[in-house]
Order: C-alpha cells, then sequence, then structure tokens
C-alpha cells in the first residue's frame, strides 16, 4: 500500500444528483474531493460525524447552521457533527475538500 | 462563533524554522493550512495522530514510512499515526493543507 493518492487516477462516486467525489480514508478521517458542477446543489443534511474543509477551486454558497456564506478558493469550514448544511454551486463548477472524523463509511469505495 | 474560516484574516504559527501555518479545528480534527517557503524542510519526524491532506499550490517532495515522492498541485496523502514522515519544499513556495485527529493541541493558538 502507498500513502499517496493521485485524484487524477481515482474513479468518482456519487453523492448527490451530478455531483460526485473522490474519497481516500485512514483510520480516523476519510477525505472527500467533492466535484460540483455549476448550478448543482448539496441539499440541506446532517450527520454525526464532524466535517472540515476547505474550498479548492472555484466558490459556492454554503448554509450551515443557518449562517449562509458564499465560499471563495481557499476559504474553511468546520462543521460540527449534527449541525445541518447546504450547498450551492454558482453557475461555475467548484472543486471542494471536505474531511469526516470518523470515517464515513457510506463515503468509502 | 461562525462555522467559516478565511486563513487571509488569520494570524500564523511557526511550525518548524520559516515554516508557518494556520490552523483551524473542530473537536475531532485540526486543519493546518501550511506555508512552505522555497528550500524548506519538514525535518523527520512522527506523531500519534492520523494526519490526511493534500497539495493545495506548488508541489514538495514526501517521504512517508520511508517512500519517497514528488507530490504535485491536487495531490494527497495518508499518514497512520506513528509513521515518520518529512517534507522538502522545491525552489518554489508551495501551500498544503494537513488536517490531524485527534486535535493537536500543539497547533492550537
Amino acid at each position: 500500500m502507498s500513502y499517496f493518492y493521485s485524484p487524477d487516477e481515482r474513479a468518482s462516486k456519487t453523492l448527490f444528483g451530478d455531483i460526485t467525489a473522490r474519497t481516500f480514508w485512514g483510520e480516523k478521517m476519510l477525505m472527500s474531493l467533492v466535484d460540483l458542477p455549476a448550478n448543482s446543489v448539496v441539499p440541506l443534511h446532517s450527520h454525526p460525524h464532524e466535517q472540515v474543509g476547505l474550498m479548492v477551486k472555484g466558490e459556492a454558497t454554503f448554509t450551515i447552521g443557518g449562517e449562509k456564506r458564499l465560499v471563495k478558493t481557499g476559504e474553511m469550514w468546520v462543521i460540527p457533527g449534527g449541525v445541518e448544511h447546504m450547498v450551492e454551486a454558482g453557475d461555475q463548477p467548484a472543486l471542494a475538500l471536505d474531511v469526516f472524523s470518523p470515517v464515513r463509511e457510506d463515503y468509502q469505495y
């Protein structure tokens, strides 16, 4: 096994509608590199896992715990477990890294 | 408190020599956005925390558990707790996101 991963060499998993991700994990965390097509929406949801992340490319509007904000390239978020959140892409695609702890088993493939 | 963070608005913490980071955390994870100046080196070390990450900008040579690899923009890593690793920047600066679980208390500020 290697410690290194190239997302370009990894198949994608569908998360919601036309939103896909490539995921990589250890024992405590799972990284999810999420491709958000233009105008895509991650609907309001919550999970017991803590979620942190960074906007790698582009921008999207996040609503977390009722707080709404346009998150631009390089900006970051921390979502405690159980807090409802949603994401709305703009008219350009975006790429976001989410990291979950504990590992989201439903995101392994 | 907000769930959103702009690294541009956060002061940096020195990690090793001229290497600095801006860190953000929840209860289970700590994100460390690391600025690697040209030719900087994170010396070989290990810690009990699991560490995952993504190269945000630029590239650097990682050695993890004796495996050496040039990690380019967008590539990722998973370092189990206790595995020795080091990072060597090239002749250009790089920006890397590391995420630790459990939270590295020595990286909080």
